[in-house]
């Protein structure tokens, strides 16, 4: 399996102020006081209820090959910003540090931290950047992808992006998101030959323009791919010449092959009006088994505009809004947009983490200071009920009732009964090594699948105004949050 | 200078169909065959005036680079899709054709062919996928980026975006697009490595939250970097804490070395408000040369808003609007997108390159057809009035009148007088040689500034409701263009 960072080196897709940072913490001498990371996020893309987690693997061969070559250093040094010492100790350096973090594809929540990096401060501080750069993009599309597939209530959705992909890796890698996001497929053959993704792709309009007419186009493609003839009818005129050449091609050159029409696919127009009349048209001709392929600009939105039409659709091939996490739907600025941050939560002193909080005036902007475990909590049915915060020393014990703080309304009394804990961060970096095997591609599809199949509450998939899932804290965890705000609040007041 | 394809095989990311036709092609003997595609798209991007070509540069690297290794072979093969002789072909296929293309950075407008392949077909066909992607990626982020250094108004914008884009190549080329459309540097390392771009970066809030207290963080930061001391004031309260901290580092720990506070940054809250009520403190305690530098999902309208309510802001620091083209001014769906298609205008026969025309419903998806040459028309002052279509075998003459077709309104009696004409592709390849020496990219920069400062008309370039470039055709054009709408028409209808 090719990696990104096996055929470059990506180390300084890194924001330069890490490196100012890390510069002026060496000249202290403080490089080696460990510090704990928090990786969250604060809204999900699209008024969502939930955001699918992806990118961990790339994180991990970040991580793993990170490293300064000679040519960087040289590079750096032409700065003149950092000292020699340090460029020396850049050298040398590798990542020493531990990482914890959801499991790749876990269903996800608004400021939990998925990914914990609790390591020496110049190392933690060097890898904020491509964490930041993989999850932001990977988890964006795989949750719109999800988010399409569920539109389609079942029929193929397909990932057509490539052209439209922001350069060449939100191609690839946007593919292998979208095929984590429940994608049946993608156009882009690298992302196939990479992850063994499956592929698909027929013929552009440019086939059907190349030959005299639109018969002879149809009619060399299907003898060229018989047994997996799909036609694109809209270059001229879908209802008027595209379907009917379409249709002779079946019954002059596939059948008496012994071979059937395996589909047609419409690029433009009324969609839902031009599907029903096609499938009308292929089925008086007894090609009941011709599939309806679509594209166009399509994402949840349309799709869902395609059903309550009942379009006679059975696969959508989606392209820029798939790939690029864009909408259809405008009505605020947080959309096609996902902002995981990277914040600090901790700081040793004498072998004790010691919590660190951001204040803000904007009360959301906040952070969950310390180290911390994150609990998702189901219910006897198996149903994800909420998320938990807890000191990461905490016992959780959820054999009797539990009782716990929803932040939002601290002075409710609630409990949990008859429920199951579940711890989600596992480690996978001990002291730089990795300590976690990556599970495969297929693997992570089918975790989202399940999880979104029997975890998540329908009311948290729904596109409009969904439920908001609640992260909930243990009454210890909470009272840490409110102190270190009581005292911080004191100190700049 | 690094490239992309330098470090690894690119040329799988292509769509599927571009083999599968390819293969078509082959099968039937037809791969010798020369035809014209043209590239172009149908609408700015935030329902801007214009758009700035960029990319071309990496999809020259793309196509001298076009290989296919054992590698991609044997997967190819797996597929079960292509034959033997056409697997063989492909080992030793290199691309053979001529490209014509704007010059990178020029001004362009929809639906005229900014890059021309004229190619055998299998070689025409391969370039796609790659082409639109660099296209549609870079020119977005020029043009927004050229959208944002407008609203500046002079005041220096910067790349902050690497985190929120689209993976590692989004955020590096990413970069360099921004670089092209206006902006003074970025803050992505490997950017500034890669092309020389200026880099920037101070600090995060995680350095101001390692240490105890705020004054400290801000002593140790101005110790290391006395010459360039710009201050993160926003991470307890800007206005009760992060400046009084700033102003006393100024006095008690800068002057004293002989050294000014450069600037200080706020990342969150109202920036309006913040930045105006700064600048007064600093102004009473003498720091009327610090600058104020501020950041939070910023785009061209949020800076124009600052604007009318007078924020005291030296800079801006925009990251996720800059390098995803995302908007903050929703109201319909095209915006952050651009769609660069390529479309076949030509086929060869009997040496003839006879016209090829895509006929839609929908009136916009209809291509202009033939080989051409695209002009761009000034007049005495040197203002771009009009572009231009031509036949490619006209001569174009503007020394006396010029009568032209507006495309819109063709029954008028329209003439160029006094104007010049510019013919806007140039020669790139050359049966697959390049044949055109690339410029740098500090040139193309300059190329962008002095046709959006000197050439195009202010109003192709406001924000509101931007006056639409003329797309005219000379009557020879013109006239093959409509009889060969008109005969598709008959054969369809």
């Amino acid at each position: 399996m090719m990696k990104q960072a096996d055929q470059r080196n990506l180390t300084m897709v890194m924001d330069l102020y890490e490196l100012t940072m890390a510069n002026g913490y060496f000249n202290d001498g403080d490089m080696e006081t460990r510090v704990a990371f928090d990786v969250f996020y604060r809204k999900n893309p699209d008024r969502g209820g939930f955001t699918i987690f992806a990118g961990l693997e790339q994180i991990v061969e970040y991580v793993e090959d990170l490293h300064f070559s000679d040519g960087d250093i040289a590079y750096l040094r032409s700065l003149d910003t950092f000292t020699d010492a340090f460029l020396d100790y850049l050298k040398k350096f590798q990542f020493r540090g531990d990482i914890y973090a959801f499991p790749e594809g876990t269903i996800m929540y608004p400021n939990e931290p998925v990914i914990t990096v609790v390591a020496p401060l110049i190392d933690a501080q060097l890898v904020e950047t491509a964490i930041l750069t993989q999850i932001n993009h990977q988890s964006l599309v795989a949750t719109k992808t999800a988010r399409i597939v569920r539109a389609a209530e079942g029929k193929m959705v397909s990932d057509f992006g490539a052209r439209r992909a922001h350069n060449m890796d939100a191609a690839v890698y946007g593919a292998r998101a979208s095929y984590i996001g429940g994608a049946a497929g993608t156009a882009t053959v690298l992302a196939g030959q990479m992850f063994g993704i499956p592929v698909s792709g027929t013929m552009a309009h440019s086939w059907v323009m190349y030959y005299e007419d639109e018969f002879e186009a149809f009619k060399n493609y299907a003898v060229n791919y018989p047994d997996n003839t799909v036609l694109l009818v809209d270059t001229y005129d879908t209802i008027q010449s595209g379907i009917p050449n379409a249709i002779r091609v079946a019954h002059e050159v596939l059948e008496p092959m012994g071979k059937r029409l395996r589909g047609v696919r419409i690029d433009s127009g009324d969609l839902a009006y031009q599907s029903s009349k096609v499938r009308r048209m292929l089925d008086e001709e007894g090609l009941e088994d011709c599939r309806i392929i679509v594209s166009n600009s399509l994402d949840e939105h349309t799709i869902s505009s395609l059903n309550i039409q009942k379009a006679c659709i059975d696969g959508y091939g989606v392209g820029e809004r798939l790939i690029t996490g864009a909408t259809s739907d405008y009505s605020d600025d947080t959309l096609a947009l996902l902002g995981a941050v990277y914040k600090i939560a901790a700081v040793e002193e004498n072998g004790v983490f010691v919590p660190r909080i951001k204040i803000s005036g904007t009360v959301e902007k906040i952070t969950n200071p310390g180290l911390k475990k994150v609990y998702r909590i189901y219910d006897q049915n198996g149903k994800a009920k909420a998320d938990l915060i807890a000191k990461a020393d905490e016992e959780i014990d959820m054999s009797g009732e539990f009782r716990f703080v929803d932040p939002q309304m601290p002075w409710r009394n609630l409990k949990f009964t008859n429920c199951t804990a579940k711890s989600l961060q596992v480690k996978v970096f001990d002291k730089g090594k990795r300590v976690y095997e990556l599970p495969t591609l297929e693997e992570i599809r089918s975790y989202v699948k399940r999880q979104l199949g029997e975890e998540i509450w329908e009311e948290e998939q729904r596109f409009n105004n969904p439920h908001v899932h609640y992260m909930d804290m243990t009454p210890d965890y909470y009272d840490l949050k409110m102190s270190l705000l009581h005292e911080k609040g004191k100190a700049t007041s």
